[in-house]
């Protein structure tokens, strides 16, 4: 590997012509969605939910497996039963919890241009997290590794369309105790964007907080001044909070980073089988967490997520991009509006391969998402199979579709001006390609595509009859191959790199 | 052939078990589009593009070639030139015939339960209409036939989420003359939806309206009482209208017949390069083939047309589902909710095969249409290679996501009674599959998908690893396969044969 200094030394190569891939327009990088958001219910239906979601709370309560946790809730007023662990909250301690809980905040990258605001109009495309396996077109499905987890940083970090890093593929490669270090490392030193953090236990957390510390030159204090990183907690749903998951919720909040509550309702098996059941449920769960985070630091930053979607009930086995995700993400949005939090949504398929149902179901989910006004939408780029893979080739077509979206979102160039003259410059049955209207905006009047092919079907299957599958291979490979790394501050490359290898020789740190 | 007697004597196959492909819901066959419209511009700027296109007809003009409808023109009082066939159309003759258009009405099936209410909130999806080609993964692309169209007629009226049908492929193995018999033919013997007739001269169409009449038992005033088809009339963008659709204007406005006043403005090749700039040159082109339809027959039934969209500024190809065909999308219905009219849209994509891209280009484009509140959305099934080819595999990825977007409007059953019962009914941690809730709800509760396979990798891969344009495969050929014709009135089929007959034997009609 090449030092920094070295790297900085040369001109960059994607400078160099025929092998660059745009990265797409610096309009990318701070969305404002101008789209009128879609509702699944009506006002009074939405008090219905929310209402149903506090009864819930309140008479059913939530099953807290960690003591801490558990003692929070209990030192904060909540009735409590030892002999279940269940926490039964009352409306009092979730209105206050919403009263505290900020409605919008900027999640900070290394520098200023790439601060992301959460809330308000804002949207957020964070790429895929979590899968145990990776997919491309030449090597077929396979666990991951650590070059695969370092293709997905650099395919990131180059698109301006993706705003947040996840982990993507797990790192299978690397041993469990040493992988948040790899893939931490692999996102500060790769990328300038903000970053994912699993909340995996106490011991992981902390490390990973340091090494953004020492990445970015701040003291605990500075760190502790705006969020940097994102987390997402998954409730066991119905109605469990787990022990890591609770500790997540605790250590992000202590250190004022953000967390994501997101319950995993799959409407018909953790949740009620009807959309709004799933919802309801969704909303108690999310609520009990945002409470916690707010017990623990009034003022931590908190997402409320969903992820509700339906299964196959004859299979059990989960769906995305069904008509009922996108009903659900409608409502989703609402009930995120309904309390004044950020909502977070995702962009999902069940299918097993980068094909058109891949496609539709990711497109019917991500249009599901902004058009329910989402947030942060997870899993933007590369999700496939559930999941369960990440796929490379996915990854490039997501991105197209995100830039589409992005450029829908562009409204301020629609020019009603001298539309008059514009017409009046074309004689009857006549064209326009030369016309000064056209000419002085033809470069850049239209969104010029990253993965499409407009050539006509001759000249198309003259040059090999690629699908849009394997046009997305020979990018995604592009950019890897060409990518250059965002410099670090001084020093930075090497302190993380010294903490890694001390963090390593002591045993690094199990999940929990 | 089997006879209709024998056809209806026999068990349909359909109900045979395992061949039976689905046909979608009852409920499919009247949509009523819940979400709310976008906009691309404030209603000021809606206000000036409409202004715009006034002054457009009422300063530079259209050129008008036909001399019927040039005189039509002059006689209502439009100022005309007729060394140069230029018709300036003031604004107080629009403004008269936007008071006498229908806002809405019904277009006729062969029974009431095929009559589809056209404006309002109420969304039509109509086949594929017009390409040379037709394509499988079978056979590849080739030149239409017969066989094909009728095989695209079948599947049109199979699938209930189509409410009209369109000519899709030509069929080229059958002479140009007698085309407009066999291609009316096909839908009046195959399908009992509504039908789409072409206005390529006077011959042809009164050939094409007596079909109609003999198929559904009608007299002339019966006929001209109700809609039973509806053409597409193409204006030559920019501001020309030609003699047969200028004819065909003149003929469906006498019968009272719906036309769709369609501009082909591609923005950048036929009509100014912004969005803004060919949309008012849309307008003011539709504008003009509505004011002739009124002046014809004032009540006569027209709708709006827009297929708007960009082109590759270095080939002039034209592109679809583009960011920017979305936003003229949203504009075009925001233009037609200003004048009072029904508004078409369209489902396209410049794919040159059924892969990712022609699936992600033609959802943007069925969202930009359904957003944009339209009321026809044309093109709707099997659309590929900029309309040079009809795929019938691509007919059934598109089945399926106009039964997602059907089920999408499908909110009645949102019931928000008893949730916290259902939450109740199982423990933290546990699992909703056996509760009561689900047992009451489990059959009917989703979306039961076309193509979409939710099994995971290995079962999967196990049955083959096929694709979602594979799956489609098997499924066009089971519906073409088990296909019932529904009955025609007693009579009716031997009629429609004499007629063809006949006039193919007076050598038919060709094409103006």
């Amino acid at each position: 590997m090449t030092t920094r200094v070295q790297r900085l030394g040369h001109r960059p190569r994607r400078e160099a012509g025929s092998t660059a891939v745009p990265s797409g327009k610096a309009a990318y990088r701070k969305l404002i969605n101008p789209l009128q958001p879609q509702r699944s219910f009506s006002d009074d239906q939405i008090a219905t939910l929310h209402d149903t979601a506090l009864r819930v709370l309140e008479n059913l309560g939530m099953r807290v497996l960690n003591e801490e946790a558990f003692e929070y809730f209990r030192d904060a007023g909540a009735k409590v039963d030892s002999s279940t662990s269940t926490v039964f909250i009352d409306r009092g301690l979730v209105q206050k919890a919403l009263a505290s809980a900020p409605g919008s905040f900027a999640l900070a990258g290394a520098s200023s241009e790439r601060d992301i605001q959460i809330g308000g109009s804002n949207t957020a495309f964070v790429c895929i997290g979590g899968p145990p396996n990776v997919m491309d077109i030449d090597r077929g499905r396979r666990a991951g590794t650590q070059e695969d987890m370092r293709s997905f940083f650099k395919l990131s970090q180059h698109f301006e369309v993706l705003h947040i890093q996840g982990v993507n593929v797990e790192p299978q490669d690397v041993p469990l105790e040493l992988r948040h270090l790899v893939q931490t490392e692999g996102q500060l030193t790769l990328s300038d964007k903000p970053l994912f953090v699993y909340a995996r236990g106490s011991d992981q957390v902390k490390d990973m907080f340091e090494m953004i510390r020492i990445a970015r030159g701040l003291d605990n204090e500075g760190f502790r001044a705006r969020p940097h990183c994102f987390t997402v907690i998954n409730t066991n749903s119905p109605r469990q909070l787990d022990v890591p998951m609770c500790q997540g919720i605790i250590d992000f909040a202590r250190a004022k980073q953000v967390t994501i509550i997101t319950p995993f309702t799959l409407a018909g098996a953790m949740a009620p089988i009807t959309i709004a059941g799933a919802l309801a449920l969704q909303h108690a769960e999310a609520l009990a967490g945002i409470t916690l985070s707010q017990i623990v630091n009034p003022g931590a930053p908190v997402v409320y997520g969903s992820f509700t979607s339906n299964v196959d009930m004859k299979s059990g086995s989960p769906a995305f991009g069904t008509p009922e995700f996108v009903r659900a993400a409608f409502g989703a949005g609402q009930l995120a509006r309904h309390i004044g939090l950020p909502w977070r949504g995702s962009a999902a398929t069940a299918s097993n391969t980068p094909d058109a149902q891949s496609t539709y179901e990711y497109l019917n989910s991500a249009w599901g998402s902004v058009l329910g006004g989402v947030n942060m939408m997870l899993h933007a780029a590369g999700w496939l199979e559930s999941g369960l893979s990440a796929s490379l080739e996915k990854f490039i077509l997501d991105v197209e579709m995100l830039q589409t979206i992005a450029e829908i979102f562009q409204t301020a160039d629609l020019e009603t001006d001298n539309l008059y003259e514009a017409i009046a410059e074309v004689e009857p049955g006549g064209h326009f390609f030369g016309a000064p209207y056209t000419m002085a905006r033809y470069q850049t009047a239209f969104y010029q595509p990253l993965v499409s092919d407009w050539r006509n079907f001759g000249q198309w299957s003259e040059d090999g009859a690629k699908t849009a599958t394997m046009r997305a291979n020979t990018i995604w490979k592009k950019v890897v191959e060409n990518f250059e790394a965002p410099p670090l501050q001084a020093g930075a490359e090497e302190a993380l790199k010294d903490f890694v290898a001390r963090r390593t020789r002591e045993g690094g740190a199990f999940p929990v």
